[in-house]
């Protein structure tokens, strides 16, 4: 008789954004002639740079000729990819990394969610609150949690507070935790941390033995020349941090698929004995294991993000869609809505006009306003009264979703 | 102090194709002048049929363009190819599927694998000795076993021997399993089930309710009209199955990354309490929560393999490998040497002249003829004396081969 993996019946509700498509599906069914706006699903909504989409083009053309046919690639990701990661990637940061750290696969999703299978499962975990639901419910699938509380917290969890008395970057718990999230720029916050406030968790880690898992999806958003892009920037980070990046966001791959894990040679975890034991190793194998490796084109299209003329072309894209974080932020704060993040970062973290509960406010804006935000409560109880919008929109619809919040609020 | 995944330490040597590609390496190193001819990982060398080609090409154009981007898709994948995979790959066999039934992914390694998630780790597993590595392998991962024995088993797992005595198509066993992995056409004997056969399985799954991983990677291979191309032609399956098939031999997809798993709404488990709960919803919940869809040029270009165009230019190109297996199967046979399969599959399963093992067979054909198969025993101790060539070869090379080898056994 097959027993099913109890732990899935934990889980609360659908995740978060089969939620939100059913209720803009139940909208729009309603409401045929209404032009909904969405900046709810941090989905990007520019096309790929044309540099990109010549190298994607030309890979496309090498699997139509027998001596040019790439059949199974390395899991890992091909040489030329990592080595274009190496020096274009990490080697301006100042940060040195081998072919064998870099792991490329197909999301930072599946990396954020994969990467529990090497730990056990009497690891103490800390995630945040609000946090990337992601983080949460895997830990809740493989069995690391006790049922949730009337809040939503899971047993088992420690849940460290983002909230605005922390500015959203909050300091390492007094607690000790062995493995820990973060995420800067921060989703669904906006937050962005600095060197010292990264150096402090990263210390933490090193005295704890507890290791890192920094999602470093939001990285290219960062123009501040003062912030960190990577964990490895901070001393120390390459014996105590996985770093996740991802080009669904760098280089408008939501559809195309490609993302890179970082795991340092220097990184280690114990074995029941005690022992000290490389995570790289472990990960390696997992990922050959399981795993068969990215699209050869979308690898060809991922390397071109990083020539000279496909990153001037993506830079473009980036400031356009931190253009549109600026209007959002500032049009709502001038029409007296509390805003945090938008800067460095592509989301704006509002705080609920009159006291709406998230999902209250998510019903207002899409029912008055036709516009789809992803409210606040759906990363954690900690996100309750508060609201995301997301800058990965089209200017027009921007301008418009935020010129039609403004006349709903009478500013 | 994090702790690692202990499980993984139980593992032993490498995954087998890793180590095959070392010895590879270290002889083509050493003698660089050595024209070595790959039958050894089953990887596919014919390019992408020109339908295949176009559709893929037009797809990448879509991304290009600000009306036709598309970012993320849904992670079960886009309904045109689920309605095309019903229509196309599931109908003309009378299979009856829906849209919730099936589930796009990346590749049937990664399904194979990751389809441990929403089962107990108290279910009792039966594999198939020898066997495709992964089923093995990422059950020890999941902590499912105890060490392994000198030969290579590991505690905990029913393995069922697939041999020549039973024609490489056993019987189900006497005990009962919870779990069990089929394979057919199968990786790596080439034997294929009859509907008999299949349905001896299915009564057996029924009975214990077990549920059968049907692996049809293959399936395109099958030329018999008797032998079933879906476990789904079997009565009863779909309350006992869940099927895996991939686009990676069907259509030379190995480099460009498709596959589906279909989880019928009629199969269940049991959950802790004995209800019965249905395993799409949490196939479903998995995919959603782990895994973000198949890139869009991909599922477009998988979508044309089964246009009228693409499916008559894939035909040829399946016709080409089974010739290619034709030509080994019955070269190597005149040669005095036994071969298994080769008709209805894409490998040939030949027993090692004189006796050798497994591995020297590999270093003797590698050494003495430069040509790579895979030895029988790294897909278990079952395949200990065997050897499996691959008919996924270019047609001067399997000819070459095959000449190699018979001048080599003086034939």
């Amino acid at each position: 008789m097959a027993r099913i993996n109890d732990n899935y019946l934990k889980l609360k509700a659908g995740y978060l954004f089969p939620e939100i498509g059913r209720r803009i599906k139940a909208f729009t069914e309603a409401n045929p002639a209404a032009k909904v706006i969405r900046l709810g699903i941090g989905d990007v909504t520019r096309p790929l740079a044309p540099a990109v989409l010549a190298a994607f083009h030309r890979a496309v053309d090498d699997l139509g000729r027998t001596d040019s046919f790439m059949g199974y690639g390395p899991e890992q990701g091909y040489e030329w990819l990592l080595d274009t990661l190496i020096d274009q990637a990490y080697g301006p940061l100042g940060v040195k990394l081998k072919r064998s750290e870099i792991f490329i696969s197909d999301g930072s999703k599946c990396d954020c969610a994969n990467i529990l299978d090497i730990f056990d499962l009497g690891n103490k975990v800390a995630i945040g609150d609000p946090v990337y639901p992601v983080y949460n419910d895997t830990n809740v699938m493989v069995g690391r949690t006790g049922e949730a509380d009337a809040r939503g917290h899971y047993q088992g969890i420690t849940y460290i507070p983002f909230t605005a008395d922390n500015n959203f970057a909050p300091e390492p718990p007094a607690e000790k935790v062995d493995l820990l999230y973060l995420c800067f720029p921060n989703n669904p916050t906006g937050a962005v941390a600095s060197k010292e406030q990264l150096q402090a968790w990263v210390d933490y880690a090193l005295k704890h033995e507890a290791v890192i898992l920094f999602d470093a999806a939001y990285e290219a958003f960062i123009t501040d020349p003062a912030i960190p892009r990577s964990i490895y920037e901070i001393p120390g980070a390459e014996k105590c941090a996985i770093e996740f990046r991802s080009f669904s966001k760098t280089a408008g791959f939501t559809g195309v698929r490609c993302a890179l894990t970082v795991v340092p040679e220097a990184l280690t975890g114990r074995n029941a004995a005690g022992e000290q034991v490389g995570l790289n190793k472990l990960w390696n194998r997992r990922q050959s294991t399981k795993f068969n490796g990215v699209s050869y084109p979308v690898q060809r299209a991922a390397q071109a993000v990083y020539s000279a003329e496909g990153w001037r072309q993506n830079r473009e894209i980036i400031d356009y869609y931190l253009e549109n974080a600026r209007l959002i932020r500032e049009g709502l704060s001038a029409a007296g809505v509390v805003c945090h993040g938008g800067t460095n970062a592509p989301y704006i973290w509002l705080q609920t006009p009159g006291g709406l509960s998230s999902w209250d406010f998510f019903d207002k804006l899409l029912n008055e306003c036709h516009v789809v935000g992803t409210p606040g409560s759906g990363f954690g109880p900690g996100g309750e009264g508060y609201f995301r919008l997301s800058a990965f929109g089209q200017r027009e619809n921007v301008e418009e979703a935020v010129a039609r919040i403004r006349k709903n609020l009478g500013r």
